[in-house]
């Protein structure tokens, strides 16, 4: 069935609402199972939109879904879901039906599996292409101990092009390993798929056919659908008789469309009986069911709650406040190029991609190559730019020390999503990056206080002479006016930003890094307000290099320095203001606010600041418990 | 020309002494190119007996670097080595030639590529499978600068099995780049090359035969020399007629004899007037020419100075401490199971992978794979250990995090080669594990001060539930007794190992981790020795948690914290101490002493900690300072 309109109330759904454990779905007729899935969209529809959350690759593995877990005795056999974004209908099958519209939300539901959450997810997950090492480990696990099950690893085309995804099918070979890789091939990441896999695939496609498999194991072969005509070129670069899976030792069977809901448990039933690595290859459509999803698969990637009462904040997203920067720097000097991990549209690039076309580079889901590419640009004389969140920049750590760094080369890069990132989670959180950049020689490293500092520090690390990152949150801007004038910030220089009871000897001094400066005003003064007790807050601009001569020139008129951040409290701004109080032999007391060591699950982005004890009235709360402790010990 | 012995005097090579600049070279006949290639190789096997250092690979690409630096323009084209150990060559025809018998000593050449040290150096390297993203970058820039020049990637089989590398070629594709890769396939990395990628090479091998290009770019076929059929599989397990790189989008072209000068320039001719990526497929052998080599290509894939006059450390090897844990442990719980990337010798894991081979998983390249590979088997309830060098750990940097973390999943980490290596220089340095694990949720992070303790903590990791790291130096440890009986360590309890002058109501507490404990007792007995002060050392033993009330206990009788480590102080554990201050309010002069914010270059192991003052001597000195600095002000 095709759905135009996301439903606002629950859709009436029988068949699904008897099913609450797989074994279940098992028990139905094979003739059922394309109204399960009809039942399953409609509710994934649903709940979606009470949600909001990831949805195009949802609707697009409804029927792999219900034939997975109609094949497969789940949870004694292995799914694993690589990203995770699509294992709604996963999650709706496996006793989670009623608390999908939770998901996402404080309490609710995870955003992607979750082995805390359900047996049923067996590996916890939200970075891409790790569902085969995954899926491989357990395979042999199960094999050494002698107790073998089906492990089936299901990764999207878009996933498969990150390397580790080939160094796992390159050791599954190795090891003969009894393991399935479903390659959900819709032709996108969150973008749509790029490089030469991509064409390898489009030209498997290009033969016009797909591989049927009876009952009896038998393969025969027939056309492609008519739909897959209209979403796909026929004429490819590649070789069709080469094929890349093979190659590397798979068995390859395919293309099947991934929406017979039939065919999938013929396929299943029959692969299921051989050994060794086998991948089946099924073509989807993103959004596969809805119709507006179907024509913009990019736009439907993600949706938000519908009827959301949620306030509106109208400042620009950093993420647009980088894109503008990229374009009107790019504007002004041609020596910069662009480089996204596949992710053009999360990171504001959309308007440089169009406007700069040659200069723009999406490299598919490859930080680690992103990088090291951005570092051979630069040995030409150009000055490459990657935009990168901060939790996939931990994919390419390596490539930062070795090979930018380590040369001191000028590569720039524009780190998103860093701190807290609400309603992903932990997986997402971009919460280490103070920490593994800093410890590395070269590096120059920035947080804006607000957006159009940030523009200011992108342009900053861009015009410095070596490695230079700006880590900017997810989300909106404070609301200040963007200067559009460019101007280069003097490198490590912090600046004062608010001064309450001046008059008072001795003082507070709240360093203050990235977003948590504009809260750590609010607190500032609001301590000021309730206590005789001169309070500054420095907007620290700098994490490396730190303001040296700043925090010494405050050292003599401050009782207790504060180092605010969101980031790990572990090894992270505040950790480098200790080093240096401690180098310069500034014997005094420090409090160190940042996030917790610990994993935190996901909540609203404000939700999880507030926990972490670094929203303002947390600061505030936690300075005042310092300062009383202090001045208690004074005076005793 | 074959050789059985490693002269011990400069061989008379009349060509080669002609070419300080690879225009001289080109300026030869083709017909004398076997002799300059003879007389390289009798120059290299020279030359690596007086340095010391990589052996194998450098003789196997002699004909190769000849050839190359023949048929190209360098340095206006680009040659990019990857991993860079197998340069030797292309440093003596790129004018280093008599520098060359200093390679990997102090104020020496590098050990790898530098583009510090040459022009003809395009890219720095020492990691492996970096060649082809760099080269990219290289093209790609070019192309943009409309001044193309060839960009030539020469990368061997064992680095192509890294995502990273599949990464590159695939966005190689994307962009159709004029770019050339030379896949230097010998079947080895350090140890034999492993998967589907090496059954893959071995399938085009297994044809029996190789395609030769004439002048004319005419494409011949003609069957392979007989060493080869002596090397290799014949029968191979993929379909010959599948090719990955064409598969993936590229030219493909070979396989070809490497050692073959006369027809590596005829190829390398032709294909250099074609555009787009091509990849060009050469079989050399490791060690070639050199017949003890080539009959024991891991032993001979590095070799030690002949005539060495140094003194001999008898004390065992900590990657041997580590392999012996390894086979003791796995005798006591067969739960155990043993990863390496690739490493199987350098990490001490031969006896192991002999004594368990169903238990031992050579990976391949694939930091990346190996550590989620390891998350699936914990999963499964077994317990992994995965032996990596600290260097290459930030490969697995995202996946440590994400995926064995995040699920506090219960994998070991024995983390070799931390802090200095020694003359392999900056790009191996292990500076930065104790900032990028500690900063992590859920890790435990120890560090021994001597080969007993590594042991017994690889043991304590082991036995905890959870994830935990072990990391140990390169080299030898300090000569202590090794006890068989394995005993956990209590989690986060540090030990005090000594204390001079104990009747003092001062002290200087050191808090020493991992390798620099003992000598940290040296440099407090001079110490105590010279002045009237307390002092006291602790080894710390754990990173993470950290021993909190050791530190607490002794703060009122410390007038001065020292912190002792072979990391960057930068995020150090010296700054977790100062976290630890700082947040229970012990206000107190503290001294953290750690690898300065600079990548050093290669020296010997002993000359680096000197350098960095972490030697006994340097560190009383540090000491001594801070503590007269403070006895000063004080008395002031």
């Amino acid at each position: 069935m095709l759905y135009t309109e996301i439903p606002t109330h629950r859709p009436v759904t029988p068949l699904l609402d008897a099913i609450d454990h797989p074994q279940q779905l098992r028990l139905l007729e094979r003739s059922q199972l394309e109204k399960v899935a009809d039942e399953l969209r409609q509710y994934i529809l649903y709940a979606a939109g009470q949600s909001g959350g990831h949805f195009g690759a949802n609707l697009g593995v409804i029927e792999l879904t219900v034939a997975l877990h109609y094949c497969f005795n789940t949870p004694h056999d292995r799914l694993i879901w690589d990203v995770g974004h699509q294992a709604y209908p996963h999650k709706v099958l496996t006793g989670r039906r009623e608390q999908l519209t939770t998901i996402r939300a404080k309490d609710g539901l995870a955003a992607f599996p979750s082995r805390e959450e359900s047996v049923f997810d067996t590996f916890g997950v939200g970075h891409s292409s790790t569902a085969i090492s995954a899926g491989l480990g357990m395979a042999l696990a199960r094999r050494y101990q002698k107790d073998p099950c089906e492990v089936v690893s299901i990764i999207g085309d878009g996933a498969m092009t990150a390397g580790m995804a080939f160094e796992a099918m390159n050791d599954a070979v190795a090891h003969n390993a009894d393991l399935i890789v479903v390659l959900n091939d819709n032709d996108m990441s969150i973008s749509c798929s790029t490089g030469g896999f991509a064409k390898h695939l489009a030209a498997i496609w290009g033969r016009g056919q797909s591989v049927n498999i009876s009952e009896t194991g038998e393969a025969f072969i027939q056309p492609h659908p008519e739909w897959l005509y209209n979403s796909r070129l026929h004429s490819a670069a590649t070789d069709a008789a080469d094929n890349l899976f093979k190659a590397i030792g798979f068995d390859y069977f395919g293309p099947f469309d991934g929406h017979d809901v039939n065919q999938l448990v013929q396929v299943f039933n029959a692969l299921k009986k051989r050994k060794g690595p086998r991948l089946i290859h099924v073509y989807t459509k993103k959004g596969k069911g809805f119709v507006p999803a179907e024509a913009d698969q990019i736009k439907y990637h993600a949706i938000s709650k519908i009827n959301s009462t949620a306030a509106v904040n109208t400042a620009p997203k950093y993420s647009d406040v980088f894109g503008q920067w990229l374009c009107d720097e790019a504007a002004q000097d041609d020596r910069l190029l662009a480089i996204t991990p596949a992710m053009c549209e999360g990171s504001g690039m959309v308007r440089f991609a169009k406007q700069f076309p040659e200069r723009f580079f999406d490299v598919a889901i490859a930080e680690q190559h992103a990088v090291t590419l951005a570092a051979g640009m630069a040995c030409e004389g150009l000055k490459p730019v990657v935009a990168i969140y901060s939790t996939f920049l931990q994919r390419g750590y390596d490539q930062l020390i070795h090979d930018v760094a380590l040369q001191n080369l000028d590569v720039t890069f524009g780190i998103d999503r860093a701190g807290l990132v609400g309603e992903d989670g932990p997986t997402h959180a971009g919460a280490y990056d103070y920490a593994f950049m800093r410890t590395v020689p070269n590096m120059v490293v920035m947080a804006p206080k607000d957006e159009n500092e940030c523009r200011q520090m992108l342009h900053t690390a861009y015009q410095y002479n070596g490695p230079a990152a700006v880590r900017y949150p997810r989300g909106n801007g404070v609301g200040v006016e963007i200067q559009q004038q460019l101007t280069a910030l003097e490198i490590g220089k912090a600046e004062i930003v608010a001064s309450f009871n001046e008059q008072q000897d001795e003082h507070i001094s709240v360093l203050a890094f990235g977003s948590r400066v504009t809260v750590a005003i609010e607190a500032a003064q609001a301590l000021a307000q309730a206590h005789d007790v001169g309070v500054r807050v420095v907007n620290m601009r700098f994490v490396k290099p730190l303001d040296e001569q700043m925090i010494a020139a405050l050292a003599s008129t401050t009782s207790l320095f504060v180092t605010v951040e969101e980031h790990a409290v572990m090894a992270g701004a505040g950790s480098a203001v200790n080093e240096y109080l401690a180098q310069a032999q500034i014997v005094k007391p420090t409090l160190n606010l940042g996030l917790p060591d610990i994993f935190m699950h996901q909540a609203s982005h404000a939700q999880m600041l507030q926990q972490a004890g670094l929203d303002a009235k947390g600061i505030e709360k936690s300075i005042e418990m310092a300062w009383l402790k202090l001045v208690q010990t004074v005076s005793s």
